[in-house]
């Protein structure tokens, strides 16, 4: 009777959402979450050097392949994926595209958002989609926007994921997500991902990393790990 | 047969786990979470205006009234107490005492751990405190202190409670824990502090405000909170 | 001869400068003060929830009532009100808007600005407001904007009012005003804002407790207070 | 065979350059860098206090006269300058100039970018010059645009050029470029701007208190420096 | 009948209260304001690399000679000063130390307190200098204390002086002290401490260069400054 | 003629200078540097879990297991090694060692030094030892110290090394050294610390990844990386 529950994510790029949080998409579509992901372009620019190598190559072209690619990599992890199409290095984030977005959260109505961190001295289409992943979670709360019938909308809390260098992007885990269960599932959504297989093996090492970190931080042993950081206060009923 | 769940509470003086952290104790009491609390000093000289008032007061005299108050105190929230009789402002905390406050840690084996925040430049004692209560929690792993029979510990989470003026100390909340249900057990503990009265109405305030802002967070309506700020990432096995 | 010393405050929506700055405007409009809020928006879609449970409701109508309520509490409080309109969830600032607020900057030559703080992670207004605030101030300062006879504009102090949940917005106040004489004023234009009666003790407990906190930092008793940040420097010609 | 090594200025007005980034510029020129000034605007509106106070000044005459200006201190430290005319006050920068700087980076390929810092709460084209030079860096980067024969473009370190007022918009150098042997040179920089005389002395006494500040770090002697913030980790062979 | 208003400074050696406090002694002198130096060392060792250099330098001669230097120097600047013998490089605080520091405060007690930066990643006494001032501080106030009659005592706020290289210790002035009507005497302050001439240019510099600041933040022309920074918020009663 | 170029290492624990800077050890060494590490303990305490299983261990023999440890992966680097003996868990550094850690400061006159980061709430001892070479740097600037014929000692630039859970330590990397070529060199000393052999590939992985980061930051590649923090800024001649 009541919507199962469900988990957005909002990436700039398609490999955003496979190395940063492909295992968390992975365990929750697994466990029957309904898991969705916007995929704010199809990295046709910025994160296609292969592509582009090629000749003959166009942006029409670009973009068909790398969609094609990032639909692969949804249907492995399990999730949905709708594309927003609005180009990459820079974003160009429209009106109608933060109306649909907000139509998104109150139609999946989310327990939690994961998106891009704040920062990132090395990208402008990072941040900007997180700005754009939290501005469409607070005007969504609006009674005044496409008023109508109440909606229980609650606004979700939200994760940043890992950037490619934590460090420089003032990026500071507080959970660290075990997904060593579905560690093959993710693994084999980075071979949909061809033209960045000098990432496959990076993004292993974070995974392996994080997943030890994630055994000291608990005393529970971890073998693969995501890192994230929590955007809200919690409200919780108990610490032990 | 396995061990209840226990919970550590590090305090400098007896007001700060009544005012900060008696909502916690008294609702992990309640469910049947064995909860231990260190109070460092009796707050005899810092915190004791009302008593040296009292023509013919001596130190003894103080501490025994204070300890007699934070005993009733915790009572009232369900609590164990113990003293270290560590002087106040300032704290003098010795090796024998950080020993015991290892063999606490290693004999309890909490799974959570509350105390002061790192800093608070009103009290001098605040800070100390905190050092103190992590410095035992990491100690207590290392295998060569005191070494034997293997014990499982596992150096538990750490939340600091709110202090005073918590902006001032770079106090961020990430957790706000519903204390609804053991609002008044707390407010009861608030009678054991006669002679802080002036602090009740300001804490009750806080609790309301804490628990508006954790229903904000959440969507789930809370009355009563208190605010807390974790201080290791936490290891979790799914976001919902 | 000399024009009276005014101040202005630059204000998202009608609650804010109600809860955020109602006792600085209060205070400073009885002591001859004149005091301006430009306030940017009529909370038209993103603090209107009773509004919209209203069968028929219209944008229009919205905003109409929201705007005398704000005229209402702007009244109470004894100053001037003048609305830009700029639509709220998300604030659409025009280049014309930011014409008409430097202009603002250079009638007043207000020698304090009151104004939200830098950053909100639950509101998108807030910060585009200060944002804006701040642009115009600097602007103002722009010889070639509008030449003409020097005005002897100088940039005046720029003081951040308190969000609604402070540690997450970074908020560290550095000043705690005593609203205690005008308290009732403050008290009396919350009630011009009916629709959020709920907001009503949550900002007498902030500023009861804000009030205990500024007579513990100078020694002083303060019942009501009101904590802001300032943006700059103070040039000052003495400590005592 | 190879292009000499060159360096990249981009500077909101005319002065900054000179004021922040003089030294630099004129010590890499003698070396044989070709040094390449992008100034975003002539500062006809917010830096023109002079111009603005003659009678009958015109927007077009005051552009004219601080690019003479401008031009005179390029030749001095012996630099190209190019000028973007976005106005100033706020700086309109277009997307056709994000273009022209994108390929500014591709053509010079420069080993270093010098650049305002990402915070000024005096000024609003300072930051934005900042976001301007950083966007254009990470663009210049992606494959798909303007695609063609690949170009070895290495995205450049940037470093952030002194504020005037370094503590406010949170800078901190973390290298201090000895300029002892050009400080004439940057000194005759000044003269071209006669207009903001009560600066020379200022940035003669930076200069010389930044000098010092290197012999101490260093334990070599500097008599003249200037002050920058590194914004990437910097890849080393060694460290002595 | 009233004690006169009265000031504090904590200086880890003799050069810090002249080059970074000097204006402000010297001002307040000026105006009646009781001005009491406790000066923590001598910098017999770390400060005083002129009398070393001289054959049979011991450290009693060195103490005797840099204690002569500074009396003159708060002679000239109007200044009570006791001296506590600590060492230097690093500073040996003792418990004695704390009591009598705490009865300055109590007997004294000042409306507010010069002293170090809480960091300073060049020297160890400084930090610990402002630690040692800030403890007194907070002592002063438990009644426990030597109890006895109550004093009135509160308290006092306390400014941060400007370290050597400010950036460095994350110092953010919020306060600039106009001290242009007492420039002269802290100049000829500089001329008790004749071993450290290479620092009179500087800090004539620096006292230019935040003049030319505190002008720029308040519209009023200020030749010399002083920067410093305030530890807690302050209790105003308009802004006006 | 002139002594040649040294590096100084301050360890808390014998495995901290092979985890976190053997690479920058063996490639100065390799390079005629004259590398000398400062081993505060044994890691006796903590961190010699494997040792404290057997049967009969006491803390003598567990010192000396692991002192030949050290040794031997000090050799395998090709460095100089002395031992403190100070503890661990926690250190206890006294006066007595500061005395000697200041003469090598002054014997050795290293050209750089490489120490812990200054927070790790993991543990105590390593911003303990941060802390302790800090001072000993400073205090060797100090000509009353030992007064004699002056040394030309001039305190060296500090890096700190890459900490276990980099981000939770606030550290942010500005200088990511290539240790490819001796690489095989860092991974032979690994194999002298067998009881740690979990770690052997946990640190792999991060040399590899911070290898990957070195050369997305310079466009040179780079296979693997040691990541490090300077603590002061550099005086550099020239940018490229």
């Amino acid at each position: 009777m009541t919507a199962p529950a469900s988990g957005l994510v909002v990436s700039a790029h398609p490999g955003d959402f496979v190395w940063r949080a492909g295992g968390a998409i992975a365990l929750h579509a697994r466990r029957g979450v309904r898991m969705k992901i916007v995929c704010l372009s199809f990295g046709e620019r910025g994160e296609s050097q292969g592509a582009w190598k090629q000749p003959g190559m166009t942006l029409e072209a670009c973009k068909h392949a790398r969609q094609a690619e990032a639909e692969a990599a949804a249907a492995v992890l399990g999730a949905e994926i709708e594309f927003f199409d609005a180009g990459d290095y820079p974003l160009h984030l429209t009106s109608a595209m933060l109306d649909r977005m907000i139509d998104i959260y109150r139609e999946l109505m989310p327990s939690f958002v994961l998106t891009h961190a704040d920062a990132d001295p090395y990208n402008v289409d990072h941040p900007e989609a997180a700005r754009f992943a939290r501005e469409a979670r607070i005007v969504a709360q609006a009674a005044g926007h496409k008023p109508g019938p109440q909606v229980s909308y609650n606004a979700p809390q939200l994760y940043a994921f890992e950037p490619h260098q934590p460090e420089q992007c003032g990026f500071r885990p507080d959970r660290i997500l075990n997904i060593t269960e579905v560690w093959e599932v993710k693994r084999r959504a980075f071979e949909a991902l061809p033209a960045q297989r000098h990432l496959w093996d990076y993004y292993e090492r974070v995974a392996l990393n994080r997943g030890m970190q994630g055994g000291r931080n608990s005393g529970r042993p971890m073998t693969y790990g995501e890192a994230y950081s929590s955007a809200y206060p919690e409200a919780v009923e108990a610490f032990a």
